[in-house]
């Protein structure tokens, strides 16, 4: 298996490759790999890379030995919808399959590429529903990184963007940048250069700025699991952006996958929120110096929860869902 | 005139001396020295400068050569008021005097040295009014620098933290980062660190997710300028944080001298706001590689306006201002 080493990026390009479940499981919880739907498939493959080197001699070890690769793998990273959605989904297969040891193998790797395959369409169709609600000339505000690198292809806000923008649609990206760990500057803005779409860089706290004088027109993020009720857990920082964004009466979108809906969940303050090491906070410098004193010590949640009553509708491969979220979310998870 | 070489802390404490209105001027543009009544309080000593450096034989040049200084200091950061104000208050003595040449250069030097004098003695009245507010057990998120190195000492905010930890209240203080230029992580947590105040760093997105978690009581800022309607012009990143103060019925309180109150302003929306270079959001480096792409563009507005209906009230040296705003504060700046 072999991903573009995100923590590197815009500086440098560079491929890993993986091949045993534990160095998927630490890619994960260590960033290599981001984003939820990205997330989802890598650790579908790392169940495929399990399967492939098991020696288990029956069905029900290998079953036996997935499982445990699976909560390993889930571990990684609590508060993704995505990454149980794909491991439960590929471990449901695996279970109902009634053949022999060896084409169990072959159905992992062949669930998990079918996995990654679907992800594609599903962000196409995405990016289509979502590219409807962008109009000629809009600036949108952006949280995060939601691109080809936070999915297999296209992703979920920014395949939105880059649909209208193929569209041929006039769009402006205020891209903020998404501290602590810069996915907006460094991938986001990375992608959005590679397209060609226009974009400028802000900091989290100057999206109220740009809200109030009227300079944009639309707020997208993804999500990283939804509860029934609507409530988006998503990067930190969101809930600001969003609660602006309503302040100024400014639709707030967020693009995901029906796979992020966790309908188990009533509401967002249920969800698992993943605090991380303090040094994401402290690490940044500025001209080669450190940004915080030695001993300083920080906080590190990060995802938040954005109220559904804060959104004006949630994208998915199925279409637009508006509010009454609870209602029209369980339609369309189901259907 | 010394300063201390506010860009470099946290990781060195340097001096830098000027001798000429022109780096005094450059000094504040760059922001060797920043924070609204620091600006006021250097400004006045560029005046002193000026004076003690001219070879005026009049009255009426020497006040001609002043009041080309004052326009070159105040144009070096258009939204402070405190600047304006410092200049027009020792300008006005100045031009008041009716003696020879000799005893204006002294007299605005002493001018100069009240007014910092007297910025201390302010900054102590307000950091006790501001205390009162404050109760032993507090968590109180604090967005940009407000202590010491902002004013001549004490500072407003930080200064009223500062008086509620001296009077034996336990107080925990959970500093905003303040991209871009981080005067939370650099000098809010250095001097927090100095004073023994227990603190963590979190990102400006992260301030929501404390309060909706009910992790803080209380959220407490600076001004740069204030409209008659009570309007707070601070920091970019205020208006996000008093936003989800308010959505999360946590009371916000700007500290603020009366000097910063202007009330020709009537609102908030038409105080001038500096836009300052990109690179200051785009020159931040994760393990020595820069965060944000070679070529991208940044938008960098180093304040926004922050409503008065966010404000549970403004501490000024002369006491607590609630709402109704307009009143209060004509009320309290006149009197």
């Amino acid at each position: 298996l072999k991903l573009i080493d995100q923590r590197r990026l815009p500086a440098s390009l560079e491929l890993v490759s993986l091949s045993e479940v534990k160095e998927v499981s630490e890619a994960i919880r260590q960033m290599v790999v981001r984003g939820a739907p990205a997330i989802g498939a890598t650790a579908g493959f790392g169940l495929a890379i399990a399967a492939a080197q098991s020696e288990a001699s029956t069905r029900e070890k290998l079953i036996g030995e997935l499982d445990s690769a699976a909560a390993l793998l889930r571990a990684a990273r609590p508060t993704a919808a995505n990454l149980e959605w794909a491991l439960e989904r590929i471990m449901h297969i695996a279970r109902d399959f009634r053949g022999d040891v060896a084409d169990l193998r072959g159905l992992v790797l062949k669930a998990a590429q079918d996995l990654a395959d679907q992800d594609v369409e599903t962000n196409q169709r995405m990016a289509r529903f979502g590219a409807s609600l962008i109009e000629d000339g809009d600036t949108i505000i952006h949280h995060c990184n939601t691109g080809a690198l936070a999915a297999v292809d296209w992703g979920t806000a920014l395949g939105a963007i880059r649909m209208a923008h193929e569209q041929g649609k006039r769009v402006h990206v205020l891209v903020d940048e998404t501290r602590p760990r810069l996915q907006g500057a460094r991938l986001t803005a990375w992608e959005l250069e590679r397209l060609g779409i226009p974009y400028e860089i802000i900091t989290d706290g100057m999206a109220g700025y740009f809200l109030r004088k009227g300079e944009a027109q639309k707020v997208m993020f993804g999500a990283d699991r939804i509860a029934a009720n609507g409530d988006v857990v998503n990067k930190i920082g969101t809930y600001m952006l969003a609660l602006a964004a309503r302040e100024s009466r400014v639709p707030a979108y967020a693009v995901a996958p029906t796979s992020t809906v966790d309908l188990s969940l009533a509401q967002g303050s249920e969800a698992p929120i993943e605090e991380r090491d303090p040094s994401e906070v402290l690490g940044i410098q500025i001209a080669g110096e450190a940004a915080a004193p030695l001993r300083a010590r920080a906080r590190n949640p990060a995802f938040d929860v954005t109220p559904h009553r804060l959104l004006a509708g949630i994208v998915t491969e199925k279409g637009l869902v508006r509010p009454p979220f609870r209602e029209n979310l369980a339609r369309t998870s189901a259907g």
